[in-house]
């Protein structure tokens, strides 16, 4: 969808106080830091490192996590990932269930193209829909998924683990790739054990497992901890935002993303309405009874979202409240879903736009 | 952002019950049927419709329902406005501050482009800002925002807008249009007494106000609860969901979009997980605890929502449970946000597409 005569792109040069508004905006030390500071933790610990696409959709900056050292990456979906092939990255892990006539032939497609794709799956009916599609001379890898407590996807036990992956082994068009996990925060104990076990299975029936997926940004310095696990999985530690800071993972001074929005009216003294919404913030509270942190504000609650407007309560705030037509710099609760709502994301270093890149991911629909 | 080699689209003739997911999917009978109620609710009660296009973002309804009998269209950003212009549209109210200088420079093209352009103030110095920007060649529309209970943007009293309109009306580069609220739902008694008051303080200072302009979808059949309003704006009716439901609004039968969902994972007797997250739903519960109706299976209760997963308690469901590979239609809590989401819309009519429309005003920065 190219709208060219109403695109309101920044241009490299452009000073960030004077960009119109909504808009996140992403600064390049804190970037780059946060890259690096991830990898060199994955790098003492002898841990591969797979960046998820999904929290920045970008290729430059999957480019820029590959460099310092990750090693292939994660995409949540097929079309992420035939992006990131087109934008030649060659291995990839797609971390969902692909069913269906016409996503499985895209898969297949995929896979023709690149050397290494890899999906997971959590049930027989998964894996014979794969089996049937592929074929022996061009196999698709496969890692079972596990439930290792999040309760989302994943098989329930480390022996329902160990009967898939022979399941997969048995096929001559699929190749069996590993166990791979989504855990709790801090349930690295759980990790450990169920993998533990699963891989004692495996051993049993003479099945090789090449690799034990574990993922998240909220206790990914202490991913070591479940000694077990060789790869580890994480997106949004690249931008930051307030969940992590919660958890304990991140300060504010490392958040790279801020959405920057205008104050647009204050009808009373303690009411402020900024520009930015739902539409541009989320309404993804992530367990936050509010919708963000306010630079400069701390003690301003952004109390409610609509669309386009967002209310902030300033009662708390001392006699210095924000006025009319300023802007204000917003961390937001969550960084990922923030990707998805623009087509393009600007960088900033000192308070200067330094480049834009296309949200090359956005929006697809499977 | 045009990735057409990864365009999943739909076309005319195709079966719904065959298309890739997640995705939403508009019934034709039932938007019809939406735009027709609304219209002649309107038309018997003498009030003007301005139906706000955020909810599709789509020129081809607006037109609809303008064909229908709506005078005008409502757009809450500038680009949005511009999108519809470009589109043929030439009586847009755009319900906003404008506000910096660059957003001022494109409001004045609009004006100069399209014959019945209005716009929104709450406070002097937004009107200022766009006085200083205007000319008496070609003056700006002001309707005066006032708040008459939601506690967003707006004047706190009807002598505050008496106040407001007459600094409109003094400048020779703006134009008073009247007076506008967006207000808490079954809030007429509200609305009836500010603006009559308003009004009545308006005629004393002998300044004319031309329109009186309230909205909302969830209290629409209601308007005529306010007989000082001129004009109602609504967006959410033409395609309804859960939350207007819950109003009274509308009943399950006239939900016109749905979100098409397919089942991934059964990791449990009590648990399915759907490959709609929220980057198709929405985090927006509105109040609601979950996140949108399973049509088929009403105990069925979307207790989370990951990105591109959700999860589905099914352990209130009678024993026939959706099985991996089965499709779900989900009525969503909030449809206005999904739109912004998707770069196309599908429509259909039993049970197959009928058309594909660009959402064209998607993803605006502003």
């Amino acid at each position: 969808m190219d709208h060219s005569p109403f695109r309101v792109s920044a241009r490299p040069g452009d000073r960030i106080a004077e960009l119109s508004t909504p808009r996140p905006i992403i600064d390049e030390t804190r970037l780059a830091a946060n890259i690096e500071r991830a990898q060199r933790y994955f790098d003492e610990h002898g841990i591969a490192f797979r960046p998820h696409i999904k929290t920045h959709k970008i290729p430059a900056l999957a480019r820029a996590q590959v460099e310092a050292g990750a090693r292939g990456i994660n995409c949540q979906k097929i079309t992420e990932a035939e992006v990131f092939a087109e934008a030649g990255f060659d291995d990839i892990l797609i971390t969902f269930n692909i069913i269906g006539d016409e996503k499985i032939a895209r898969l297949k497609a995929l896979n023709d193209r690149i050397s290494a794709l890899k999906v997971t799956a959590d049930s027989a009916e998964t894996v014979k829909g794969l089996a049937d599609a592929f074929t022996a001379e061009r196999p698709l890898a496969v890692m079972v998924e596990c439930d290792t407590g999040a309760g989302r996807c994943g098989v329930q036990t480390p022996e329902a683990a160990a009967e898939l992956a022979a399941l997969i082994a048995a096929q001559r068009s699929l190749r069996f790739a590993g166990l791979m996990t989504y855990p709790r925060p801090a349930g690295h104990e759980a990790v450990q054990a169920f993998f533990t076990r699963a891989l004692a299975l495996l051993a049993q029936a003479g099945i090789d497992c090449p690799v034990v997926s574990s993922g998240g940004s909220p206790s990914l310095f202490e991913a070591h901890l479940a000694p077990v696990v060789t790869e580890h999985r994480a997106g949004t530690y690249i931008y930051n935002d307030r969940s992590l800071i919660r958890a304990g993972h991140c300060g504010q001074g490392d958040c790279a993303m801020h959405i920057l929005a205008t104050v647009v009216s204050r009808p009373t003294a303690d009411r402020a309405v900024i520009d930015a919404g739902s539409k541009a913030l989320t309404s993804d509270l992530l367990g936050f009874a509010d919708h963000g942190l306010v630079i400069g504000y701390p003690e301003a609650v952004i109390t409610g979202l609509s669309e386009e407007h967002g209310v902030i309560d300033l009662s708390a705030c001392g006699a210095e409240r924000p006025r009319i037509g300023q802007k204000l710099l917003i961390v937001p609760n969550h960084t990922c879903v923030i990707s998805n709502l623009f087509d393009e994301m600007v960088f900033h270093r000192d308070g200067v736009v330094t480049r834009v890149e296309p949200v090359a991911a956005r929006g697809l629909v499977w």
